[in-house]
């Protein structure tokens, strides 16, 4: 492996599954795999388990890791090619990403979408040319349109779920449906989750939103998509709830019904069916109190198993780079 | 020891400043103790000191630390329980609390009052849900009412001084003063320095302030009050200066008379008294730059304690839960 | 060395150099070095290349690195002597200096010039404050008027490329060349690269920029200057690209001809002259980019090395201080 920014660099997903949770039984397994060497981790926009997962994932490896938040501590980047940089951009990428890769093994940079421009956010301009040009493995810590980290999580979070349980359900129902919110959120954790269940091929999944919340179709198709919420959860047992910004009229929110929160009752519709969400969440307004605070959450054993999905990647890099 | 948020967890009092000063005495004696360990240190306000000296005395055991910037790096936390979150609050403690819990096997945080409600700082929701929620250690480095580890060291350095002095002034005579300040401050400085010296009780303790700027009685029960600082300052070993917003109607400044400011003149009342503070002070506002500058202060040597103390506390806990 | 704050502090330059390339060949040679000593890197301004080379270099002398953006995570520091503390700083110089001393082995620091009082500036009053009260060895990662790792970095890339060029052209032609920009910039990095290149002394070194931007005499002295710029670039084998703001009526910005711009056309003149810049750069108002892409450019190398000028200066101070 050599970049990590969506499924199509996770190689046998399977593996890599089994590689997370048997740091999950043994994080120092190995310990030495990293020493002497430095992943550096980016972050134009905020995080919390992100970053701290990845770091703690990278000590487990022995690696030195270097936190930057580039829009605090440094300063604005420029990605446009030929740009006259006269006006709030400080530095071209073309010149901060070469000295970054001579400065670490590996780099990792978290970059939002600007939900303004959708063909400039989709066209990942920004992850694009920082791999250009920095010359190191990239890992995305989530970009404009895909956030593979986390659905490496999703899925070892599912199959370890699965796992615990009798044979006959091991073919899970799947279902990913839109939460209400009070502002534009990327589409990015839906897009790569749809990515990701539709690669990794052991579910029947469904996708549910209200009507004008169509994701791209390059990330769903394979999946059964509906406007009926009551009908999608049916007989579910893993209900994914995430909210997202338009993406064909860009950015927007149409309808925001309250009333596609996930609440207890709608989880009775389900087969008692493990709710999930990637975090931050709007309690009382994406999912009710009641439910988060059920047995039927696992968002944290989810949150916590980001750092074995990390762990995995970076290792796979390591020995790549060697 | 399974937590440190004030001076009910620190067990023997003289116990913890004795292990303090022995770490003192040879940093990295205990330098694999916390070998595998890492400990999070969460800022929800400013640090210079406590920040610095926890993440040395962590490293002087052997434990990796990290810090996270809440407020800057993160986002705004929910603290109350059942809140719908549709406004500008973006996780709740009780997702984030768990998720860090698992990341790492201490935590630590900091979290300053609103000073507009009293029955809310008070309550230490902020705190109390963090410790609820998260499942591992937890160590206040400094909460909406108290600030334990500020104590502690304040108790060492005071140790420290009498230790080298002839035995019959060690019970000496402290007195906290409140100070002149150019802001409404909290009290948890103050707050907790009472608590400690109290419950330590090697000493006559005096509290001096203007009328209006009574403290908790809770903490402060056991030390002679009055309002009158000449009289207060008689004779006195050790002199804590200290500002603080008022307590009964709470968070505001009433006198703030220049004169409560500690000048050399006043220092001639005293028994030569060393000169104490937390530290950042307002020179010339708190304490006069004639006081600061001689040989009377020990606020470095004071600041510089801080390492220990939080050696000493952090020791305690990863012993504690070997 | 005890401190590195300018040309003065470097001892033997040739030797330095020598030192640095030794690192640069083999980065962990004196791994064990710093073994147990902390090294604090605190910001007053924001830094990308300087914070995160000197932390690497750091790491490969095996000391413990600890960054800490004072204006972001802590608050603003005064540096008046006598100041009454009224207003809007937090902490003095006077009392945050000795404690970092005494959490760290090697304080670091940078702090930018007001641009607004150049007595004030020059002066170099907040570095030099600090290192009188901090009690230990400082290293500026630069200051209000000189960047000295950068410039030994400078002289350092400049012997590397001489040394693989024919013993005819090796004492090279240097030329400082002042470059359009968008706002006022210190002349920290003008003052202080011909200051090392004039101190080094194995080069014919010309500074060429507008009227009204003459640096100050101190730094200058032994260079040529002149406001022709194509004149200067005849026959360069080094082009030193930079803006600086007006030094005499200070800092302000008076002529700003996009015609100094450095562009192919102008490259022409030199004797394919290599091109330098300290990063960031503002691509196509200071530089083209077909200048930049081009083979001329070594300003990736140059910000690569970095590290290594770091990490001799960082030696250097450890073998001094055992």
């Amino acid at each position: 492996m050599n970049q990590f920014t969506s499924v199509h660099d996770a190689g046998n997903i399977n593996a890599l599954v089994e590689k997370a949770l048997m740091y999950k039984a043994n994080p120092l397994k190995d310990k030495t795999l990293g020493a002497g060497k430095r992943i550096g981790l980016l972050f134009l926009n905020p995080s919390l388990r992100t970053r701290l997962s990845t770091q703690v994932a990278a000590g487990n490896l022995g690696m030195d890791a270097i936190v930057f938040n580039v829009d605090k501590e440094g300063w604005a980047l420029e990605f446009e090619e030929g740009a006259i940089m006269s006006g709030s951009t400080v530095e071209h990428i073309k010149d901060a990403a070469p000295v970054l890769g001579n400065y670490f093994d590996i780099l990792c940079i978290r970059t939002f979408p600007s939900l303004k421009n959708r063909d400039d956010d989709y066209s990942e301009l920004y992850i694009t040319q920082f791999i250009k040009y920095c010359g190191v493995p990239v890992i995305s810590l989530e970009s404009a349109t895909l956030h593979p980290l986390q659905s490496l999580t999703d899925v070892i979070t599912i199959k370890e779920v699965i796992s615990r349980q009798p044979p006959a359900i091991r073919r899970p129902k799947i279902v990913l449906t839109w939460a209400p919110h009070v502002k534009p959120l990327p589409q990015c954790v839906a897009n790569s989750f749809a990515q990701w269940i539709n690669a990794w091929g052991e579910a029947d999944f469904v996708i549910t939103h209200p009507q004008d919340y169509e994701l791209k179709e390059a990330f769903t198709k394979g999946a059964t998509i509906t406007h009926n919420q009551d009908e999608a959860l049916k007989d579910a047992d893993f209900v994914y709830v995430k909210n997202w910004s338009t993406y064909n009229d860009y950015g927007k929110i149409y309808e925001n019904d309250p009333e596609w929160m996930l609440t207890e009752d709608k989880l009775k519709l389900t087969n008692n069916a493990k709710v999930m969400h990637c975090l931050p969440v709007r309690r009382n307004v994406e999912l009710s109190d009641e439910v988060l605070d059920s047995a039927n959450s696992i968002v944290t054993q989810q949150a916590a198993n980001r750092v074995w999905a990390a762990q995995a990647v970076i290792s796979e890099i390591l020995k790549s780079n060697k």
